[in-house]
């Protein structure tokens, strides 16, 4: 982790059931993601496929010799930070599904989406945290370990502590959550935290950086410090705002499930 | 092109059809490819599919400065060259679908594939010319133009002919034809020269060199000049064994058809 992106080769597999002006949005899409990322777009393939539509994107990056970051590096004491927020695009696919299973059947039904934009949104059209990479450079900081949560915080906690032998304890009440995510949460009668440790798909990132970087890394925007790194003999685990301690579990999202 | 692959990438798209031995088959034969090109696989994704099996590889390779070849670079009088043989893929293909066909419904069948290994392993196993690339480097010729041929040799002519903006004459008596190839072709009444100008996923490389390359690119095993570069006025051409001249067309492989 910790490079630059800096081109994509991107694959598809069609079927009959697109047309050519589907293509042709499909990839004006792709032009303004690259535009955005600072991406180029140098090839690819073709392919028909027997149903619906595959698509396989490779990123290919730089990265400075000395400051790329692996999952590896977490040391004891280390803080432990994440970007953004987490939970809203498990929430999002929820509603998402909740209004699918209403519509079913249904003639003229608009589903119910107003007011729960960014959770969809979170869902539909996650960003890549480029940005959080600018600014930890700016700031001097170099992360010690780092991954994007993909599968759930709990899960990529777990990946992190392996691979750097080491435990962490991270607490309840500092993990960042939108208001929307909790308001949906609340609807449909699930618990928030498990949203936010298992739910996945969040593409924000979780990093690891020395103690001594605390007072530079909680001046940052956009990021929180949410636990700290132990002996791995202590395991992984979520404190919760009663005190109590919970071993965290990878319940991560598995895809052939 | 003229490049050397380092790396590969591999995602999946999987269905329950397969189980974890059908997989674990299947890396290994990536693992043997990998050792026998001499590239790593250095990440990729795995995910699951409705029906089926994708498999989308990038490879990623390097080139030196001045060494890496353009389709665009053609010139008139360079001489047009091929590595290999061409039409046994497409002829593998035909004995395979007809093999199908007369399986279709019957029990105990086992296919007539008895000496014809070479068009079979064509079709089933293609491999990349990268020794094509370090003959070529050996024997201190750079290539003006370079493409591979997997679309079809008329289709890929016709590439290279734009590209560079010129014309092309190929000569039908030089294209290089297996003889497993020829009696296939034979055995199904179709015409030799259009399943090597069209039949395609030959996986040969088409490239041209400089004339005064002539009698080096000549004693090179493997490959074989089959033409030379026109101006672009005077059209891509296939001249016959009677002398007569047919006009090239891309016939070639839409996988999309």
């Amino acid at each position: 982790m910790n490079g630059r992106p800096k081109q994509i080769t991107l694959s598809l597999g069609v079927s009959k059931r697109f047309c050519i002006e589907d293509l042709e949005e499909f990839y004006s899409g792709v032009q303004l993601a690259c535009d955005i990322y600072g991406v180029d777009l140098v090839g690819g393939d073709t392919s028909a496929s027997r149903t619906g539509l595959t698509i396989s994107i490779t990123c290919i990056g730089e990265g400075e010799k000395g400051k790329v970051v692996y999952r590896s590096g977490a040391k004891e004491t280390d803080l432990i930070c994440v970007s953004g927020d987490l939970g809203a695009a498990y929430m999002g696919l929820q509603l998402l599904e909740r209004e699918k299973s209403i519509f079913k059947g249904e003639k003229d039904f608009t589903p119910d989406f107003s007011g729960k934009e960014y959770i969809l949104e979170r869902q539909l059209k996650p960003e890549a945290r480029k940005d959080i990479v600018e600014q930890l450079d700016k700031a001097g900081i170099l992360p010690t370990a780092m991954m994007d949560i993909s599968d759930g915080l709990a899960s990529e906690l777990i990946h992190i502590s392996k691979e750097s032998n080491v435990g962490c304890r991270i607490y309840e009440d500092r993990i960042p959550i939108d208001y929307q995510t909790a308001v949906m949460a609340e609807q449909f009668n699930m618990n928030l935290v498990t949203a936010a440790l298992n739910g996945g798909e969040d593409y924000e990132l979780l990093f690891t950086v020395p103690l001594t970087d605390h007072d530079k890394v909680s001046a940052m925007k956009g990021i929180k410090v949410i636990g700290h790194v132990t002996k791995a003999e202590l395991g992984n685990y979520l404190v919760g705002r009663d005190g109590g301690e919970v071993e965290l579990k990878a319940q991560g999202w598995n895809s052939l499930r």
